[in-house]
């Protein structure tokens, strides 16, 4: 991606831990609000790795990852069941211990009964050694960061509230602006004058995305232009509009 | 996973090539369908990777990936324009030459008129070589097969036919069989006794998703018991059925 991701800027991988979503009886919902959020507040998403329930695997990835990138966030397996594996499994990858904390007890009382909050419920309140909290506003039974690693719900609503819980205290760089274009043609027909343009511009990223319009049926391109620099993004976006009209124009 | 999980079996792993999905621009629609027709015939998808459309990323994740699992498929990135690098890359992991085959070049000509199949076009007559073709039987351009790596189109209608089209030259497996059993219960207050189902059925996968009831807003909790052996299934499925209705029942 060239000069467009230069250094200093922000990264981040995701690590989405359940067969569920490996068998495809779950179709996951998280990724693509991850990489919408991370992206609007300047946190580049830049590998994400969907891993079954087993523990060497998370670890596996989890470890490979974090050194890789600023922030490393997971998201499922940190319920009661004997399937939720995670909190145990970051313990492992990070060396430490993991217990029942007071501090997530707590949180736990404040929605479960205590004549309710049984050996399994409070598997949920298991944090490794040295990690901090991260609120869950929806059920209470918290994630966690430890190190640049942020652990998260995988219920859709739950990991939203704990993501936006933790964005505030994280790093961020410049934003990566987008301008998107669409092209009313077939990608073969403007490769050559987009390439041209690509090259013209390098501190932009600029992608090419043909789709099938299901109104006409016709494929089409989006052409997204990217780049954190306003002025770049003009520049390079206004030359991709010419040449969309200019392949469209009479001749 | 344990014993469920034997030697044997078939295995996949995915890698997702596109900054699209990790921008968030894109929400991947391919991950679902292709975990779900996996399954169907009897191929364990173990781990999905999305990577940016960057080579030296692309190369690390399918050298990685094809030395663990029986195949490798990839989407994304095998179009006309200069963001299309998944062929080339494929060619690098491989340490093989590509060039314009001339077996795709005809199956283009199905589709393209001579006088239309300019550089760029011709960009997706690149293969590998010693790779065999995967037919596309939407738009022509073909994917290709090399060594155990699969490459896929990413818009999923193409995706979806050259799957098909691969599929019944792969090994399979005997397929993972599942049964759902929806309880109307927390997670927590069943997460002892189903503890106890897993660890009398070591030969069986049960998993616990819980989720938010949007009709009524109240969190209940889907079991999934997998195996590849019916009488397991059975056994294993019943006993969770009968859990779930003494955990329903007056008491």
């Amino acid at each position: 991606m060239g000069e467009a991701d230069g250094a200093g800027s922000i990264t981040a991988a995701l690590v989405v831990i359940g067969d569920e979503v490996l068998s495809g009886r779950t179709k996951d919902k998280n990724i693509g609000h991850i990489a919408e959020r991370l992206t609007d507040v300047g946190i580049d998403l830049r590998e994400v790795r969907i891993v079954p329930d087993v523990e060497e695997d998370i670890v596996a990835a989890v470890n490979a990852l974090r050194q890789r990138f600023t922030y490393v966030f997971t998201t499922g397996g940190i319920g009661p069941t004997h399937d939720d594996i995670t909190a145990d499994s970051i313990a492992a990858a990070f060396g430490v211990s993991i217990d029942v904390d007071p501090r997530a007890r707590a949180m736990l009382l404040e929605y479960i009964a205590e004549k309710d909050l049984n050996e399994a419920r409070l598997r949920m309140a298991r944090i490794p050694a040295g990690a901090s909290l991260v609120v869950n506003e929806v059920s209470k039974a918290p994630g966690f960061r430890i190190g640049n690693v942020i652990v998260m719900a995988g219920v859709p609503r739950i990991m939203q509230s704990m993501l936006e819980a933790v964005l505030p205290e994280l790093d961020k760089g410049r934003p990566m602006l987008s301008r998107t274009i669409l092209a009313d043609a077939r990608e073969g027909d403007i490769a050559a004058p987009l390439g041209e343009i690509a090259r013209a511009f390098p501190e932009a990223v600029i992608g090419s995305y043909p789709f099938r319009d299901e109104t006409d049926g016709r494929f089409k391109t989006n052409l997204v232009v990217r780049s954190r620099e306003p002025a770049v993004l003009d520049a390079a976006g206004d030359a991709v509009a010419r040449m969309v009209e200019a392949a469209a124009g009479p001749g």
